[in-house]
């Protein structure tokens, strides 16, 4: 399992009428910790997308489990779960500065062409990168 | 079981890169779907909220199958599964102009009480309003 | 001046803490205003990209006069000032149910090439379809 | 004249179909500049709130200059130009990590009672903690 973690502050406007942060706003979160979780493997997701791959997500999954509010500093925790063959499995974890769980959640990404749209194996260079932390 | 369906067009800002609609919007779309499907019951979510009650959700699960385009005129579908307790339990169907599936959801959403944040049942009226549909 | 009016309900995620629809969304709105605009003219925007030519916003000005609140269903109304040569002078109007006059705004866009982004004019059919209402 | 800066990394999700920040979520951007500006003050804007004073976005301008692009690393810079007496009066750059210019940006906030909504004087401490550096 490979993990990074990323602070982010609840913004004014993703908060809701009910004072919390809005629940549609968790998956921009977790991307935004996935993306940091990619950039410890040495290159980045946009660079990944330059070279004509895309990572659509194929599904997603949120248990909110407490609240978080407007200029709460949040960390997002994302781990790889296995060694990506055609699709990047990871999961999350929202935490309060107190070290509360705000929520867990998962998403399954797919490698596939950016002209074509159909699935392919993930880049060896990604591959390469990440293997060491799975054996 | 009790549905409503929901035109939404894709909105600019609200693609990605890819030219897809954002994974991150989905949620914003079934809320919009699940606040209408409450409103053919003859009362609004607003309302509800007005009476000191909220609607957290507790859990969301979206399988993402076809990518939705910018101006694309989506159909939400939203269906209640069973007569509401302390929860509301929702799906949803999102397809294009071409009846194609997009993505197929599911969200959990937990009466409580706005000042203290706990559980309750669902209001007396709510459940007399959509018990009919479930006899 | 050529006007089209496009119908917004307020979402429960563009409220704010505040209860209000958060400032951060009006830009938006207006985009689905002016799109419709764009539609009343017998082509899309969605078209006009398609054939290779973006229309970057090159300003934005908006007067904030009354809060809009969830669920209130909004009224947008966009005008376009003058036959548009390499920019597009469209002015925006929100009001609520009661005609309150929620905001007033103001989006200078510009016709420019997809590939260079360069400015250039508008394509001859935009300017033929508009013509006859500036004459 | 008082200013902060604030670094923000444009995610995925805040770009659109042409590749570019939305022109949308600039006030977002904005809004999370003049937060920090405030924290600069020794207080933050949420404490404001706490304690009963809202500031509503009175008016808003943006010219837009270069586009921004995903995973950009940008600085926004907010300042203060004057001692608020009933509003805020901020103005913003947005700049690249090349320094090129963005944006240039203007907002007028104006201090309010958070549950009649009118108009008020700036809190004395806020006066207190900002005169120094206008005189």
């Amino acid at each position: 399992m490979l993990c990074a973690e990323t602070n982010i502050r609840v913004r004014y406007g993703e908060t809701d009428k009910m004072g919390y942060l809005y629940y549609g706003h968790y998956p921009a979160y977790f991307e935004v910790a996935r993306t940091d979780l990619i950039r410890m493997f040495g290159f980045t997701y946009k660079q990944i997308e330059d070279q004509g791959i895309i990572l659509p997500v194929r599904s997603l999954k949120i248990d909110y489990i407490l609240p978080a509010r407007y200029d709460d500093m949040l960390t997002v925790k994302a781990c790889l779960h296995e060694l990506p063959a055609v699709k990047l499995d990871i999961s999350y974890e929202i935490r309060n500065a107190n070290h509360d769980l705000i929520c867990t959640g998962h998403t399954i990404l797919v490698f596939a062409d950016q002209i074509t749209g159909k699935p392919r194996r993930a880049p060896a260079y990604f591959v390469e990168a990440v293997k060491g932390y799975f054996e």
